[in-house]
């Protein structure tokens, strides 16, 4: 597949969030670096590193459809070749507390997602994403 | 206080941990750039935005003393003026299942450190750290 010419971080991180939302495996992967040091962290998951695991990751993933996700807030920094944004991802999940079949509920979770440009095209080079949670209160002493 | 030098993010990211280790808010926050965008999230935390929110998030950390914590496997890209690194903390926590008063335990967490140049000094711009699963499948479906 001849890959598309992204010219903006920003450009990578819609497709990106628009691969998940259709789980669609070949747009996804096409969004990521050449490079086998990228690296992915799913919320609650354990890092993968390298183009063949963080596939396997998204295949997993995708396995199940697609992910109604929604980016906002996003915070970002740009250098020449490398760009970071941190956004808040809103994800619709089955609400287990539900009484009615099919409920759902908003889940939040912040992600730091990490873009470099390779021959004139930024591409996905790191994405970090974990739950999202209100109360610093209750994890002081986990630093 | 004048703040030191630092040439190079690897050197922020040492006196940042060591900073950590040693439960200095001063030292601390002389590592963080003078930007009302820098961002923090502790694992299990929301994100902090801004000095002032970033510092008194530490400040509540400290407060119960130093964190015993090292960082292992680092993953990093560097810009001229931007640099990225991924990497495993170690911290070692209270075990809440050891029959033994004081027993420990080591907690993982992955971290995405961002550090900026700004006036020939590198400066952390963001810290997003969160929880390290083992097992991606318990929680495969919220992405």
């Amino acid at each position: 597949m001849r890959r598309a010419i992204l010219c903006t971080a920003d450009a990578v991180e819609e497709a990106f969030y628009d691969a998940m939302q259709r789980g669609d495996l070949e747009a996804m992967m096409a969004l990521w670096a050449d490079d086998e040091d990228v690296l992915c962290v799913h919320p609650g998951s354990d890092r993968f590193v390298g183009l063949a695991s963080v596939r396997e990751s998204w295949a997993r993933i995708f396995r199940y459809g697609h992910v109604e996700i929604r980016r906002t807030d996003v915070r970002s920094h740009t250098g020449a070749v490398l760009a970071v944004h941190n956004v808040v991802e809103q994800t619709l999940s089955p609400d287990p507390r539900s009484a009615a079949p099919g409920g759902m509920q908003v889940v939040e979770c912040i992600a730091t997602n990490v873009y470099v440009k390779q021959a004139g095209s930024w591409r996905m080079m790191m994405h970090h994403s974990a739950l999202r949670q209100a109360n610093p209160a209750s994890n002081d002493r986990l630093h």
